[in-house]
């Protein structure tokens, strides 16, 4: 059986994707918003949103961003404006999946009124913990950017030990780096324990602020407030991994001339060929099992 | 006992070098060829080459790069022209002690007239250990800035087990890479097995090279041959950390469109801070021990 899939929009990230999709049998792959490529995939659709037959697309892939609040696609390989209407979800056939890398109301609200799927890659953990690789990888060669010392022996502090932190405080330890994770979690606390690592609460993190070359923060959350910032050492640094709009009082970091980076999509960065395999694993696993699997679909 | 140093000449590292030595009690710092540095130094004098009291000073300190062939001295610092001449070497006191990164005839032909001890800081096998830290971390940084995939499963080759191999190989083998190491000893080969890693012997590597992403040479010798070159898949890229002019046939890489780049002193890029405090960890071991102390001299 023949199935047809519509890329619309993404980064480099989806090059590799494309590539990847192209081993799957018996698929017909249409891009839209791909005109500026410079690389040539054979055997590929080129076509413009109004071309594109969307009553026979079997699965639809949306930039990492997904839609802006007005069902706006990124293309960074177009100057087409891609819209994505009411209208537009509403031809779609019921089987139809949209794969998205991170979803909003507009997408969960279209979606379900046009009664089909919606996958939102970055929220399965599978992708989550995959993606922690370029993640900690570009995270460390931000602090070797912006540091004049080694990592192997500074002094790192994680704070949060979800998927990117738990990966993060493993690749600095394994450079030699000494590693504190602070977290919340009595959980949490042990686990970075057993690790070898140091565990801190995040109620005393800025009791030993002070002992800190450089804070990695992966909390979406306001937890690197002043009273943490003012005791990192005056050379300390501030990498802050949490989604926009971070974690930092980046206000305050800069008054008091403390050096804060908020790292913006690592994955997509230092490693597009990686991301986008990484994605293209996932939904090649979706579009190959006809019968839905629950423990494909829920990424566990 | 008072002693008197002179630094003469030298980079970035040299600040931090500067920075340590003025921790040491009874110890007169006297700086030639840093009348162009930013930051200033609180109780420490610079001069002249002619200004400097020379048959006072109990050390001096050249740069890694020692002297050239004319006795001429680098001076990232200064738009001085330092020549150290044969009549200003034989004016300094036999108890005094040269150290420098690395040395050459000119250097070991004056020392040896003058009668003065010469300590090549970058021959001692503790130094070079020490500094193979910078030196993986700048390869790390390297190899992710030309890939566009993670570290992370890629499949790298490091050539030569020394003291710069062992620990790049290490640190590649802790991000998650797969390592292969290429050695020509028997006992070199049996300990990369022992780490884990896939031994694969020198003569044997241009079987293997079709399997490598990245491969990255240590030995100051021509080993990256054609034979080598030619086996690399079309992405593979070659680091080449062994000193000028590196190990690579870098003209048939060029031709075979194959990525070869010859690092330069990647700790005084990556991490100067850290560089210059393991230089000047071993000068203040030779200059607070008064006996000479045999396992100091020959840095086992």
């Amino acid at each position: 059986m023949n199935q047809c899939i519509a890329v619309i929009g993404g980064d480099a990230r989806y090059l590799e994707l494309i590539r990847q999709l192209q081993t799957l049998p018996h698929t017909t792959i249409i891009l839209v918003g791909f005109d500026k490529i410079e690389q040539s995939f054979t055997g590929l659709k080129q076509m413009t949103l109004e071309e594109l037959p969307v009553d026979e697309l079997d699965a639809v892939i949306l930039p990492i961003t997904g839609t802006n609040l007005h069902g706006k696609v990124e293309t960074v390989f177009s100057d087409q404006e891609i819209y994505l209407s009411h209208d537009w979800f509403k031809e779609l056939k019921p089987s139809t999946r949209i794969f998205t890398g991170i979803t909003n109301d507009y997408l969960n609200t279209e979606t379900k009124s046009a009664n089909v799927s919606l996958i939102s890659l970055l929220d399965r953990d599978d992708v989550a913990i995959y993606n922690s690789i370029p993640t900690a990888e570009g995270t460390i060669m931000m602090a070797m950017e912006h540091t004049d010392y080694t990592l192997h022996s500074s002094r790192i502090c994680v704070t949060g030990f979800g998927r990117v932190g738990h990966t993060v405080a493993n690749k600095f330890s394994a450079l030699g780096a000494k590693v504190s994770v602070s977290a919340e979690s009595i959980k949490d606390l042990a686990r970075i324990t057993e690790m070898g690592l140091t565990a801190v609460p995040l109620a005393k993190l800025h009791q030993k602020a002070e002992n800190f070359d450089i804070l990695i923060n992966t909390i979406p959350a306001k937890v690197i407030e002043k009273s943490i910032i003012q005791q990192l050492p005056a050379h300390g640094i501030i990498i802050d991994l949490a989604s926009k709009p971070g974690g930092t009082d980046f206000e305050y970091a800069k008054k008091r001339g403390i050096k804060a980076i908020l790292a913006k999509s690592l994955p997509g960065i230092v490693a597009p060929k990686t991301a986008g395999k990484i994605l293209a694993d996932v939904i090649k696993q979706f579009l190959m099992s006809e019968t839905s699997n629950k423990s494909i679909e829920k990424g566990v």
